[in-house]
């Protein structure tokens, strides 16, 4: 069933370590199918080194297994309540990426201090509150997409505009319109938060991209008349 | 004699260098075999280049070499002492990665900033305090050992709870259940001992996780209830 | 049509990444022929793992497309600019390399705090201003080429002196007497600045490197009496 | 001439590469053979890559080419003033490494904050003072290794005591008991290079490791009655 989704979340979470942004088990890349309302995402606690395509397990939106034989990735419920809050979304990815887990641990969004943030993502890359105890102790997973969610309502904006966001003392959720492109996303927001550190580091005083650069960077990437690439391209 | 165990002592000692958490001959990782009462150690000096599973030296606790023809690694005399301690470990390694080794340069604990730590290390990793002149002149590994032990005591905890500590001015200690787990933690501490250092770069007043997800996270994958991974995981 | 130069370029730009300089589609590199007054660069938005010698676009110094199948990158105009400027560059490179993006972040130059630094570029590696509003609504690539023109202008030197600039909340772009020199003087540039921003933590009262240090080191490599490798050498 | 000398200094230079503490034609590394009185050395300027055995130049300790068809490296009169002033030394490696340069750049001594120094370095890594205009002008490269014949002198002490040195604005210089042993030094400098600037951004207030551990543990890998590896080792 679905061995394409199947192969592409496998695929996805692969490039993951090979790009360097986990280590060991952690992390977990998801794709979604919209027409049969079921997920692919990656078992619990397996290492990448032994992780087959045959592995990834489908659930539906309710959490249900509905193929594979391993537990799913123990996030699941975080990227259940984030596919059905933003349906058009196809990939979420979910590393622990030493620079951007950083910025979740001070509880600081990134601020945009470059052409090459603009490039990608329109603003700072927004962090959420901590959860509640109440929300700890309850469904913690779920809560998670709740808190984001929130903040995405909050900025009055979306995944689909800004497809990287910080949970408060856990790390980054990055998206897209692929299990792949929403791990071109978690690479792209490490490296631009390694840079941000950096930048703050040479001048402590440091002021935001002009908004005039920032929005013409995007725009010129991914608005209407997008002149970047060789056809446009979507978060 | 315990060939088993020398091979899986001699494989997590490459590990180490495949992780990059070790250069030249830095480092060393033990095995321990209830039964026999016999530690398996890498020899002293011996580059990892040509380390083999044969040149693991055998010890009883006494220190006493019972096979091999080369000289046990010259912190035996710590990895004897903790395994009398706490006679449930089953392997300890001992690296000096960059990040966690600053940290006991500092003589600082690592603070828990994220879910990453609080996955693994339920609190903040101790770290010891400097041995006096004293013991560095008397039995200097053994008393290593020594503060190592009463730092827990003074913790009221163990390894098995908490299995990684710093020797102030001198580096870490990881420990687990088998010699490759105690590399993991190696592993684990160095990843989040660099990532404790930039959250406070990017905010230096940054405050610890709230214990509830602290405890939340630390139990979904190591408490009675655990719910990570494909079956219970322990240190 | 001037497959050696396509071919030169081609193999630039894939330097770019085995040098760790970009990730993804980040990045360009092109070269001139002065005599045919055409610019070979790369394509825009390709991934470089796909990028093949017969992409590379060939331009006039007007922009337009003189061979090639491909849009050619999304910066030909700066390199265009630069060109026109300065007619004696054979190669332009233009990388998002994390250090040296994060000194053009913080609008910062990056003094010359050593030899290293100096034996390449003799003086303080220069930054220009923010563009304006209006240049970026108009003719925004162009324009960055004109505040980099500018910035050499006030300082009265000239890419073939100094192979590096940094535009103002962008990155780097750093030339040379061929693609692959300006690649070469890319990674070196990151170096520096790597080394710029570690030094400033060690010491943040540093001085810069005393002028005669950097005259001399820069002179025997680069000067009339260059001592320096088997022959002369350029920018 | 000397085969299994240039082979060995040939193969340094290849390691400084592999271990990555070059790019480009920075560094040289060179080895003494004090019954001749030649030293074997780089050539000037040539990439790592295209080095072959056969290309490393010897030079009496006058600095006249003995033997090669290629020119010594810029850095020889250095080299030959060590050789002369330390005849006991059979191998200096000249590198850029960044946090060892980073500390040169700051003219800023490596403190010892630990036992991975203290297992290498018996003190603080010394740094030399600037060269003066009247030295870099006159005899420069010379006059490099007067300044570190200098330091070694103030502090009463030798590179077979303290095989690395800094010079100010410059780089580290390590030495050895043969060429290979100069770029191992090289290689731990720059490890603990690196852990004292994160340990100095841990604790700002950090002290220096109390010196009877020092002492201790430079003792047992280097003092008469060493028990560190399998034979005694030294510088």
């Amino acid at each position: 069933m679905l061995e394409e989704l199947k192969g592409s979340v496998w695929q996805a979470n692969v490039e993951l370590v090979l790009k360097g942004l986990v280590v060991l088990t952690f992390g977990n890349v998801s794709g979604y199918d919209r027409a049969s309302g079921l997920v692919a995402i990656k078992p619990s606690g397996v290492s990448y080194d032994a992780l087959k395509a045959r592995d990834i397990v489908l659930v539906d939106l309710s959490g249900k297994v509905v193929e594979g034989k391993l537990r799913p990735s123990s996030d699941t419920p975080t990227h259940l309540a984030l596919y059905k809050a933003f349906p058009e979304l196809r990939g979420i990815s979910h590393a622990h990426s030493p620079a951007a887990t950083a910025f979740a641990q001070a509880a600081a969004e990134i601020p945009c201090y470059g052409t090459t943030h603009a490039d990608h993502f329109n603003g700072p890359v927004p962090v959420t509150r901590f959860l509640t105890k109440k929300e700890v102790e309850g469904e913690y997973e779920k809560n998670t997409g709740t808190v984001i969610i929130e903040r995405y309502a909050e900025l009055k904006t979306s995944p689909l505009e800004m497809p990287a966001v910080l949970v408060a003392g856990h790390g980054p959720f990055t998206m897209g319109l692929s299990p792949i492109s929403a791990v071109r996303n978690a690479l792209i927001l490490e490296y631009i938060a390694h840079m941000a550190l950096q930048t703050k580091q040479i001048n402590p005083a440091v002021r935001r991209l002009p908004s005039y650069i920032r929005e013409k960077h995007h725009q010129r990437k991914h608005g209407p008349d997008a002149y970047y690439g060789q056809r446009k391209e979507k978060p």
